[in-house]
């Protein structure tokens, strides 16, 4: 694997009408582009994740995986406003010499992907063979593959949606709300609100997961009732965890930008943004996903041309597409399959 | 109505342990006991509720009602604990001559039963023909049948369980984290952690609700994208309103009072406590219920041994049984024409 940063020194205008006086991306790559640039996967992390697919996918990427390093040349950059690498909150504003904190501009999906797209041109990919992502990673794939629709060949969409949803807007501004409820937020330092953004990281979490993975593995043994139950310590510990290494600001911009997804914003329609989508697609819900429940990954499949929804059965929720690595990998694995098939046919007609 | 207090002079015991140097219960009455005293409703209210029937369960009580105030001695008292007149933490703890505030004990469910238990006993009713609560109100309504069998008569459970989930637990824990966000609460003040209250409402909005709800009522106008959400605003604005009538001491202790909810503490199991039931009950369960979920309801119909379970189709969720006035009137008229029927044909048989 290779760290690399890409560093585009010119005045970037964001979809608000605010700009960027330039950014960096941090992204990671694995694997080598062959001579034809056919063989590159393009990976979109999700709203806590980073560059290193690794960290957070392990499992779907490596020799013979899914995300084959052997056979595809396979990138994934730090989304922009992130916090491992890429430009965001508590990087300096060369406007004021000091960070940008609460003056981070806000963005939409569609800046994280315009942004991907210079990057892209910077390292001469002219097409990408599958563009994959889940969740946050999920709508800026699907905004991407609908905006250059003959850039992208495969398209794998995780537990994501056309256009975010009141419930899950409700879901982002309380944990905002957790953040605003501890008055450090309003501090010009790396930390502020890392009280409320530990209980923010406990409010998605139970949106992420279930009842039943919680009954799973957050029981109490009988005789402990009186102790600190299982499950109120588990929130405790990943809310710590967490602030460990993210920070609220940039927490905050992802979430907005979440909030403000719709595929469809500069199209006639949501549908008709996804009508537009030329890639192979393979849609993936979770059965059990309460913060993207299937009916939206329905909605994916319904309207792009070429697409096919596989249903998870899982107890994870949301989670699952992180979780269930052998049945992903498997769906995965068929959608990349289908134009080895396809070439292997053509070859043999070649020859024959 | 009549708004009455009881004011239990002695040192009452908690099952943690520790002890009230007494505690004063506000209720509510509505209509006349009759000689037999055979006509008692005992209504048990929820986490944010009130001995007030009509505030928080318009609908449900009056004259022709199902809570029929021309026909029956109906009564409700604000839990112990609660900010409704009842003693809690923002009362002066006479050891030390200002509130309780953070010093105010831990109580349960059954601690609060028992009070209720010495208020009943100081009204001289000895017979409750019907005891009703939902979701908390419901766990303390199981309780005391479990704990008094032969006092409790008919009794009607809604949207609650007979043991509360690690899921619900990790939802009142990450509730507590926002308040503890919120760095006013630790301040004897009677409005600390009010910020952290208020995302702790809009967290416990989202277990109360739906997916499906939220798609309904808080659904953006397609030109609105770049404005504030309208699920953002209610969130918001739930919080706000919220923070203007309850305290989060109280919301704290009822919320551990939730955690801690187990009806077979001091039996041999759940189940057993459950068994040991006598009354003809009623458990109504709504379909989309994420916080109290079906199962629990079905886990209480199937101990409980004279019980019949109603699944309300609703897309409301837990907030269901507050909401569906109509559906539940029908369910509970049903209960209580039961022995009206009974008591026809007694008469009859009687007579001929």
């Amino acid at each position: 694997m290779q760290r690399q940063h890409f560093d585009y020194h010119t005045t970037f205008s964001l979809n608000s009408g605010d700009s960027l006086p330039g950014f960096s991306l941090a992204y990671c790559t694995w694997g080598q582009m062959n001579a034809e640039g056919s063989n590159v996967i393009w990976v979109c992390h999700a709203l806590t994740g980073s560059a290193d697919v690794n960290q957070w996918w392990p499992g779907m990427i490596g020799p013979g995986k899914p995300l084959d390093t052997d056979r595809y040349f396979i990138i994934c950059a730090n989304v922009l406003g992130g916090c491992y690498g890429s430009t965001g909150p508590l990087d300096q504003n060369p406007a004021t010499g000091k960070a940008y904190y609460h003056q981070f501009p806000e963005l939409n999906v569609q800046d994280v992907t315009r942004a991907f797209d210079l990057l892209r041109q910077s390292l001469s990919i002219n097409a990408i063979d599958l563009l994959i992502g889940g969740s946050l990673g999920g709508q800026q794939a699907v905004q991407w593959a609908a905006d250059q629709p003959s850039l992208i060949k495969k398209l794998a969409l995780l537990a994501t949606n056309a256009r975010h949803s009141p419930w899950g807007i409700a879901f982002n501004e309380t944990q905002r709300m957790a953040i605003e409820a501890d008055s450090s937020w309003k501090t010009e330092k790396a930390e502020a609100g890392a009280q409320g953004l530990k209980a923010a990281r406990a409010i998605a979490l139970l949106s992420y997961r279930t009842y039943a993975i919680y009954d799973e593995k957050q029981q109490n043994s009988q005789d402990s009732q009186s102790a600190m139950f299982a499950a109120a310590s588990y929130q405790q510990y990943q809310g710590k965890k967490f602030i460990g290494r993210f920070n609220a600001f940039t927490y905050w911009i992802l979430s907005k930008m979440m909030d403000s997804h719709d595929v469809g914003k500069n199209y006639a329609s949501t549908a008709k943004a996804l009508q537009g989508i030329e890639a192979k697609t393979l849609v993936i819900g979770i059965d059990s996903d309460i913060l993207f429940p299937i009916a939206e990954q329905e909605f994916l499949a319904q309207h792009i041309p070429n697409a096919h929804l596989i249903t998870l059965s899982s107890p994870y929720g949301h989670d699952g597409f992180l979780v269930e690595i052998q049945a992903v990998s498997e769906a995965i694995n068929e959608l990349m399959a289908f134009s080895v098939e396809e070439k292997k046919v053509n070859s043999k007609a070649a020859i024959s």
